[in-house]
């Protein structure tokens, strides 16, 4: 934990003053991104201290060879990874012949990072002293293009401070990076082709295997005091994977020089040339020049915001906390895209490989599906459909077979991404998620065409796999699930998760009602399908039996269903009564002693409730929760926010309010020390259903958005929008009323606390 | 399975025809040792083909960076591996300018290898013809001499057949070699010195890290038809890690070169000076001659089988399968040196890394006990007490305290070597094994003097992991162990697995036993023992609580311990009724398949009856073998034997004929497809207690052996010795009787089927 690093501030996440080893946990916390690219907050400069370098392209990923100690069957050879792109960012600087090197310089003051959320711009200032004398002070802005988003800007000001100073510029496109998680330290790129022509370069290389080509450009305009000196560079180093210019200023004392770096890829996924692209892009962000991009950037995040943005009043770092996360959303996923997806770590590490986990079905979805239209979620649902067949192939390689669907634990491209026996083939809660996520869409949006169209397939391919994964017992005379691996990764190859069991059962049972609907009200695509996945009526019965017969464990003595089998057999010491010292126990203690205690990492039992809190009474809930939370360590970031909103639900306000600012300032204020290595991207989404499901207990029953609405007590007041069905509710929560108003054209009604309510379109209603 | 290839004979392993894809898999099964060093059946001459080169010394062994996909806290950042040690067999061989290549040969005829394992002594023999044409016959005779143990010799013998020819020895010593199960590729020996003189050659190597040194040397002669030409090489080749000399010798057609050849390896662990130590052991050599130190190999080996031999008469696979057996043990490890173990692979192959399992305990002991001075089993047992420290340190790593100990899965020097989590830190009944060889021990040989010496401390050790590793479960109100792996490897991270239940239980109780019986008889040993280990009567009386509170799982309805929690929610479906293209399971089926399964790898409740028969009754055992063994694959090595034994036990001869034969001859007819991969050392001794315990019903209750004698209805007769408190007595069982005669002073009473019979020195009795 870190707690006065980043400065509090409504807008804008702030760092001041340079420390050495603060510089990797910054170059997370200051990532930009805009969907189709991102990026570390690594410096332009040269830096020699310590560093993790990272720039990564949506979609681009490259298949490292699978590396373990023991190999089991069923392991992928080769996985996914999230791929290191070249650098376009880099500008070298000398000043007066020595390299500027924050690292070695003899003074830094003044140092100064913002991450300007509102706007979508980094900026970073400094005042150096160099190991030469030279005084200069610094200025760097950059941003990724949301508009144009093949495209990155950098303007970087260098003013001497004491003298007249030479300044040289050496921008550069470089393709010779590498992974810092590489299994064999192979290189992931092969150069093609190095290209340069007065001010542009061009770097194109491909990936091995798997052969995406990208272009990675730079254009360079070299400014005095704002003003373009349209010179050329007076040097270019070439090698076959790099282009560097060499651009020399002489300064005098308190001018300016500037660079102004145009920068990015274009990728194969995108141009067939990505070269000619790479030139056209240059082109069009040329004649827009660097104000208009600024400008439309701004806009950009401005409408970004309009919808989004969720206010907090008397509450500066709780303020910060949900803006940042919703910043780090939008700068990853905005949707435009069925064929990327949201990666734990999005743009800012390379971290857990492969980009989509059950994460995203489980935390994403909802806040994707309330703050942009229907059509992302929709992509999101659809980048499952897509990789159905994958998921049969990987399901056919762990023995089940007739069309049965695992999806993968982690995946890029539908391929498994992961090898560790108890998570990969145990951990198939997932398939559960993706389940829910359909029904979850659908209860949101109400677009039920979803269903006929891809969701059937998906939901029939998840059916025949639980039905098969389920084993009789004849000793119970129920059906079980054994060896399985549930949403507490501190649990490996349990019998009869509670959690597991329950969606396996939902799905079965859902898929049946959407095969009868189908069948009834879309009958064509029912004949498609059901001819197409060869389902026969005798196979559903056998399914029904599973669903019906399924075995949940269940203890009398305490009134609530058991995680596990076996679960009251540990000693079951509650966490207020570990020794401060054990804790983080995944740090602290070997992995047999965290299997067998009786903490829990993550929501499990009660991941179960939260789906489907409507099947469980109120006093349940509470039961479970009170069974559960004590024995809850919270060690991942999927954590504090179920457990918020559950503890919302339940009146607990000061306790849901802690687990908010755990979920919502993770990153912010580093609670796992980890920062550095990138940021928890999907929880993020759960630091906004904590706000708008937690405390304002926002539900949709029976086509109708209901809420229990509950503030915080030092909060003066919060807002959020809603994006309900193609009209943007606004509820504005207050510590004696709530307000709710509409942007739409038909009225609408919402129950708050069980009470109808109609909204009228641009006007407020108090309740 | 490959049953044809090795012909049957009473006293030889031979290979008829020269087959390029039985290459690896001889190179196992050719493998010569002595108990020092040891090494596959590679060829001399260089071969292009598909070999696996290894040569190994035992003790010597290389701390490999760990590998694994994802790390877990305690896993053990270094482990000792077997060490592939350098070549010394080496020699390359040109006929007439063209290198002997069998993999290129224009034809090999004749070849044949035989394993002499009378006598100790591998030859190899063939015809070639070259692409240049010459036609050569080439005889090749190589053994590792067991009373010089760190010389080897070879005799390697080529005659032109059909025209006059120049032949070219080139015999070198080279430290560039390589393990192929290495991590990270990297190459584990440094060269230091190299030093040639003469006919003889010298390179001195360091491993890294461990930093053993290791003079491996080479002293040639060259021959003609048999007369020593005494000459010296025409030309010598030296880098800093080989040398290699020419020699080169005219050979009238039918006439014979000839290239004696006396190599091996000096080492630090037992010499100052390794380069004076390998000069003085080529001098000693020298001085006995060629002649001489082949008849020593021939009488050595002689006296070896005179005590461990068992004969089978009527059945020449079984008796060649025992005898294979037989004589790999002993090249393995002959008990010489306490720091040495028996590896899983011996001196065959790299697998498994490290040395010592707990084979060595459940398996190999009864072995040595009874066919070597008691003093062997000895050193055995004081491998572990030396290595007690460690398995404090080990045990401490995973969070146990105030002395417990858990001794490592798998080891050279105390470390553990393994990095599995589920058998790392959960297959903890290997510690139980050690406490239960301690116990049998001194059932055998009545010695006591080991428990107040050394054995209590590790008694105590392990008392202290098992009260603590235990967990009371308030539920139950009984001690659960949570979260081990069985003996059957096919289940992970189970709870309440009988055995280790079982085991921990009686540990616990041994461990007090000896400490009261201490007490009482050695008092001065037991004040010595309890100050070092701080022992108080407070602690035992918790223990005991544990030990007297044990939970075991049982069904009523089946009348047996269930292997572990859950057992009978399995899919009991038999081996039997499995389809065989589903076999072997752990070839055919991912790693949950396999843990969800009802099947068994080796015995694992049975391996419990194994150890305590006599805390079960027959008809229980009988009741659990029928149980379990029909769910059993025995796709471990150590499987059948067991249960070979068991069924001899309760009278089903053909059942335990069958597992006799898979038992012994496992690598003869490489049962599993993997013997290129190296021998099951360690499965050999259960082999040797299949006839001994199995057939021949030996057992040790109070002090006096016990027999009851059976015989696969196709053997005329079969006969072992025991040495028995260091008197020997031997047992020939017939069909119709068993005769027993003793070498020896003392008359001795057996018990054979119960009835006990006087046994007097020197002669027959037959019962």
């Amino acid at each position: 934990m870190n707690q006065d690093y980043i400065k509090p501030d409504n807008w804008s996440i702030i760092e001041e003053g340079f420390d050495l080893e603060q510089v990797k946990s910054s170059e997370s916390l200051f990532s930009i991104g805009n969907g189709a690219m991102g990026q570390r907050a690594n410096f332009e400069e040269y830096y020699s201290g310590k560093t993790f370098q990272g720039s990564y392209i949506a979609g681009i990923y490259y298949p490292d060879k699978t590396k373990v100690g023991w190999w089991k069957n069923g392991y992928p050879e080769y996985f996914a990874k999230v791929l290191n792109a070249p650098n376009w960012i880099g500008i070298n600087i000398e000043i007066n012949g020595e390299n500027l090197d924050l690292a070695t310089c003899k003074a830094v003051k003044n140092f100064r990072r913002e991450l300007n959320m509102k706007e979508g711009i980094y900026n970073r200032s400094f005042e150096a002293t160099l190991q030469n004398g030279t005084e200069i002070s610094v200025n760097v802005r950059r941003f990724l293009s949301i508009d144009l988003d093949e495209v990155g800007v950098i303007n970087y000001e260098i003013t001497p401070l004491k003298a007249d100073a030479k300044i040289t510029f050496k921008p550069y496109v470089d393709a010779g990076v590498h992974n810092e998680d590489a299994n064999w330290e192979e290189k992931f790129w092969e150069p093609l082709d190095v290209k340069n022509s007065a001010n542009e370069a061009f770097v194109t290389a491909r990936t091995f295997k798997t052969h995406f080509t990208a272009t990675t450009f730079m254009q360079n305009s070299i400014l005095l005091n704002g003003q373009n000196q349209n010179i050329s560079p007076s040097n270019v180093e070439a090698s076959n994977e790099k282009v560097q210019f060499t651009y020399e200023v002489k300064v005098a004392k308190d001018q300016t020089a500037s660079i102004q770096k145009l920068g990015g890829y274009t990728v194969s996924m995108n141009h067939e040339n990505t070269q000619v692209a790479a030139q056209n892009v240059i082109a069009k962000a040329l004649s827009l020049g660097y104000d208009q991009l600024l400008n439309n950037q701004i806009n950009a995040w401005a409408k970004i915001w309009e919808m989004s943005d969720i206010t907090i009043d008397g509450d500066v770092k709780a303020q910060q906390g949900i803006r940042f996360n919703i910043f780090h959303l939008n700068q990853t996923y905005l949707g435009k895209d069925s064929r990327l997806n949201i990666g734990p770590k999005g743009f800012t590490g390379e971290k857990y490989g492969g980009s989509t986990y059950w994460d995203t079905e489980a935390y994403c979805i909802p806040f994707y599906m309330a703050t942009k239209d229907q059509q992302v979620a929709r992509n999101l649902l659809a980048y499952r459909y897509n990789q159905l067949d994958k998921a049969i192939e990987n399901a056919e390689k762990l023995g089940f077979k007739n069309g049965a669907a695992l999806y993968p634990m982690v995946t890029m491209n539908g391929e498994e991404c992961h090898n560790e026996w108890e998570i990969t083939f145990e951990e198939i809660h997932r398939n559960g998620a993706i389940a829910f996520a359909i029904f979850n869409y659908y209860r949101f949006t109400g677009d039920y065409s979803y269903i006929p169209e891809k969701g059937l397939e998906v939901l029939i391919g998840i059916a025949r796999f639980w039905h098969q994964r389920a084993t009789f017992s004849t000793y119970r005379n129920q059906y079980v699930i054994l060896g399985v691996t549930g949403p507490n990764e501190y649990e490996n190859n349990v019998n009869n998760n509670f959690y597991t069991n329950y969606l396996a059962k939902w799905c079965i049972d859902y898929a049946i009602e959407q095969i009868n609907k189908v069948e009834k009200e879309y009958s064509a695509d029912f004949d498609r399908i059901t001819s197409k996945v060869k389902l026969e009526a005798t196979e559903i019965q056998h399914w029904r039996k599973v669903a019906d017969h399924m075995y949940f464990p269940y203890s009398e003595t305490h009134d609530v269903y058991l995680q596990q089998d076996g679960f009251l057999d540990k000693e079951l010491v509650k966490v207020h009564d570990l020794d401060k010292s054990q804790r983080p126990i995944n740090q602290k203690w070997s992995w047999d002693r965290i299997l067998r205690s009786p903490y829990i990492k993550q929501a499990d039992t009660l991941q179960g409730f939260y789906f489907f809190e409507d099947h469980f009474s109120k006093e349940q809930l509470e039961k479970h929760f009170d069974f559960y939370e004590p024995f809850t360590v919270h060690e991942s970031s999927l954590s504090p926010c179920v457990h918020s909103i559950q503890a919302s639900t339940l009146g607990r306000m000061e306790q849901a309010y802690t687990f908010y600012l755990r979920t919502s300032r993770l990153d912010l204020d580093d609670y796992n020390k980890e920062v550095e290595e990138g940021l928890h991207i999907t929880s993020m989404a759960g630091t906004w259903m904590s706000i708008v499901e937690g405390f304002g207990g926002m539900r949709v029953k029976n086509d109708t958005l209901h809420f229990e609405p509950r503030i915080p007590k030092d909060w003066n007041d919060y807002s959020f929008k809603i994006n309900f069905r193609n009209q943007i509710l606004k509820v504005s929560v207050h510590q004696k009323e709530t307000k709710f108003s509409l942007e739409g054209e038909k009225a609408i009604s919402v129950f708050v606390n069980g009470k109808e309510i109609l909204v009228e379109p641009n006007s407020l209603v108090t309740v």
